[in-house]
């Protein structure tokens, strides 16, 4: 970084304090695992506390969900042989070399296998969150409806619309879908 | 909340630090005021650090941003004075008599006036974010596109696509408009 003095605290801050380690987390119904960058810092420092949470809790769980480079934990930790799952369509090459078991699902907005469901990346969380709360609720669950609709948020329904697969060259993507989408508020 | 020991740490943390006080943060190119329950605890407590924080920054700054009931506390601020502007819709009648002198939008995404931008509820917040990158670098600028595509996102790119207007019955919004919008990947 140079010489120079320079203050990266817009950049690499706020903080934010867990409530939790692994080693006291409280039993869990449910067990979202995001990806993104912190999950390469763990693997270069040959960290595997989130593999190793995954693997250990899975059995006790009601659902386990990913975002993103998430399903690499997931992969690792064993839980996915045998399954469907995908990943950031961004880092596909970098996350399925981790899963040589899993069936890996080059389009696909989310993937729901058994009471595992893996997103594609960062976005497609908030779409698989809905997704996951219609399986939980109800798809015409009042308070579901009023939560979207108080985000303004206008959900992705479709799991397989997913462009981003062919915008990032995944092998094997289903590049004669449409890459558009229409969506409306949840209930119209 | 009754006589039970409840363990409400999943709904109240993680707590996030912030890097800064009102007093010592440094100067500011951008300043983008979020919304959301947090300015109704503020507002109870009759603290007005937000908007006076407003007011005495906006005149060096570039650009001025608020997202969802944000722009409550830009019309404290009384900068949205003789402006146009908009607000989460689900909380149009809370908002709007902030600001008197207010041209309030009823259906809008989000609204520019002059270095002013102001969006939307929540999820309207992203829309605004890309259209403001895309006035800054460029709607063809190659690192926004990745950005975007990277975090598998297709924006709304049409300020005027305001569905939510209709659903939350914000008096004066456009019925007639299409309460639904097609997206797809940014550069296709």
């Amino acid at each position: 970084m140079g010489n120079d003095i320079m203050d990266l605290g817009h950049m690499l801050q706020p903080t934010i304090m867990a409530t939790h380690t692994f080693l006291n987390a409280p039993a869990l119904d449910v067990l979202l695992v995001p990806g993104g960058i912190g999950n390469r810092v763990l693997a270069d420092n040959k960290d595997t506390s989130v593999e190793d949470f995954v693997r250990l809790r899975y059995g006790q769980l009601d659902y386990l969900l990913s975002v993103c480079t998430g399903s690499m934990s997931l992969a690792k930790a064993g839980v996915l042989d045998g399954r469907r799952a995908t990943t950031n369509k961004g880092a596909w090459a970098e996350v399925i070399p981790n899963g040589n078991n899993v069936t890996w699902v080059p389009t696909a907005r989310w993937v729901v296998d058994g009471n595992i469901w893996t997103s594609s990346g960062v976005s497609a969380g908030m779409d698989m969150a809905y997704a996951f709360l219609s399986h939980l609720y109800g798809k015409g669950n009042e308070k579901l409806a009023k939560t979207m609709n108080g985000i303004e948020y206008a959900p992705h329904t479709d799991p397989h619309w997913d462009p981003f697969s062919v915008v990032h060259k995944v092998p094997g993507a289903d590049k004669n879908a449409d890459l558009s989408d229409c969506v409306k508020p949840v209930g119209y």
